[in-house]
């Protein structure tokens, strides 16, 4: 199994946890009740990209207040916070990492209910939790999370649709998205050549893309080693605009909704200084190469295909740059922090 | 008035501060009462870096839990969360900016207890908000934030103080400690100038001092053009780590606390795979060019000298870079975003 088998399976793995994970959501949301009103989510590298996918999608369409944990406290000074009013989420692939599996164990201590997102049932931090929703994405071989980031994404959705009460159609049609996005591969090739020397990049995005410039910054990191600063496009605007110069990268999300206005305005800026700008987009008129962002998903899910077409940029982007996709140097599969 | 000139207030302005902010603290405690269990707080740019210092400090210390506000929601989206049980803080060093205004707005309208954190009194976010703490730090007029920073620093120091309900006289030396920092700003000419060509690096913290990390990193980028990373220490094993090649820098803050042991580990890894270390610690025994961590502060508060060193190296390099610290390229002083 390949990096490569794997970005390519997701149109599967997504249309099968989108057929069993319905009923397990609905289930879920009603074990974990309301006793509660907000959520405090552990998690790290992809999976707190999902952590940050989670927190627009369940604030803008269940209303919940959605924080993420410093996990220090919990840990290695034992000092943790009280977590009155919260339900506690862990997000990891492996379901292991002792920083975050010590979250929960907290949370149980002070009675809170909690709830595990993970691809491993039988893992340490689903074992603990009340509630266990798995990512049904089969094993993941390549270093470099893809199909568990994306499969962490559907989860968040379907809690959301469950947490919302009422079925959304738009869901079915994340799997036929995200093959569309696989289908025009080819389309990364000018975008691809034009990064290949590059070593630093700026990745820019807003509300639910944020997530997804965090995680195609890290895809860049840990498959090119390209040092990839992923930003909101607002706090970009707080300071580290300065950065801006002929020929620096600027990669961004920018699907259609309120905030496209402002993104293409700050494209256009950055672009007029010589910023090489590459951008996932649906809309023609913007700066720079365009990835296709396809499937007419509405935006709240346009992070699922988005992302696709960020990983297959990277993947790209290891060839040209003759690096081993599989075996990102200096990473293990699964990472214990303490 | 230049950026070096307010670096160099600092001990002034933190004494000021700590004379007057003692009682408003303990009235704004007061004030806020206790119809809340968590805090969510909406700050952007440097503000934001004085948040996530405050939910280590007010998580650890005042065992409250501390969520970062998600602004779009509540501007350009218009689905604002619901936050129920919570306190909402603004930081903000104009108080100004519209996207943190309508978040208190917005939890004004859900009759929320609301604070602003700003160095205008008279400022939209200050009229708006139950509560105001000043920063009492004069008219900043570098557009990088220098004492603006240190100074919401010490109202987070005070407010957890306030709200421990026990005077702590820790908090009476640290002007004594950034001065003695300030004395020893010419240590930092070996790091500078091994600095001096590098266009990327990675900077490390975690705990208290992750937003110290978060700080230094942005005024490398404000002043210096380097594209620095802040990562915390876990969550760069999560992936990032393949970054490190030689002659990659890392910087990092390595307080004595519960992490250093692990700190030190990874600096020792990454110095071994030929990284340019800089650190700022006390600590003797670690790899790199050292700045000097001084005052003899707990860890809490070791991010105010802390990050007054990080300052005396930003600026250094300006000077080693012939660039302008007064006035970077592409900013202004207040940021309106929406």
């Amino acid at each position: 199994m390949s990096l490569w088998s794997e970005i390519h399976e997701q149109p599967e793995v997504l249309a099968n946890l989108l057929a069993a994970g319905r009923s397990k959501a609905a289930s879920a949301v009603l074990a974990l009740g309301h006793d509660w009103s907000h959520i405090v989510i552990a998690a790290r590298g992809t999976s707190d990209n999902a952590a940050r996918y989670a927190s627009y999608v369940w604030g803008s369409r269940n209303k919940f207040t959605v924080g993420l944990a410093t996990p220090s406290l919990y840990g290695p000074y034992r000092t943790p916070p009280k977590l009155d009013d919260a339900l506690v989420v862990g997000i990891s692939q492996s379901g292991q990492s002792p920083d975050l599996v010590e979250v929960l164990k907290e949370a149980k201590r002070q009675g809170r209910p909690t709830m595990a997102i993970t691809n491993h049932g039988d893992s340490p931090m689903a074992e603990l939790a009340d509630v266990t929703m798995t990512l049904e994405a089969g094993e993941e071989f390549a270093v470099a999370a893809t199909k568990t980031y994306t499969t962490q994404l559907l989860v968040v959705a379907l809690l959301s649709e469950a947490w919302s009460g009422a079925e959304d159609p738009d869901l079915d049609r994340v799997p036929t998205a995200v093959q569309e996005t696989l289908d025009r591969a080819g389309e990364v090739e000018p975008a691809a050549k034009a990064l290949v020397a590059a070593e630093r990049a700026v990745v820019l995005g807003r509300g639910f893309n944020l997530a997804t410039a965090f995680e195609w910054a890290l895809k860049l990191q840990e498959l090119t080693y390209l040092l990839a600063h992923p930003f909101s496009t607002a706090d970009f605007r707080h300071g580290p605009l300065a950065l801006v110069e002929s020929g620096l990268p600027v990669l961004a999300i920018c699907p259609q909704g309120p905030l496209l206005h402002e993104q293409r305005e700050l494209l256009v800026e950055v672009s007029g200084k010589g910023a090489e700008v590459i951008v996932i987009s649906s809309e023609k008129d913007l700066p720079g190469h365009r990835l296709p962002l396809v499937g007419g998903l509405p935006e709240w899910l346009s992070p699922l295909p988005a992302i696709v077409m960020g990983q297959l940029l990277c993947h790209r982007e290891t060839e040209l740059r003759s690096l081993d996709p599989d075996h990102p140097r200096g990473l293990k599969k699964v990472t214990l922090t303490q």
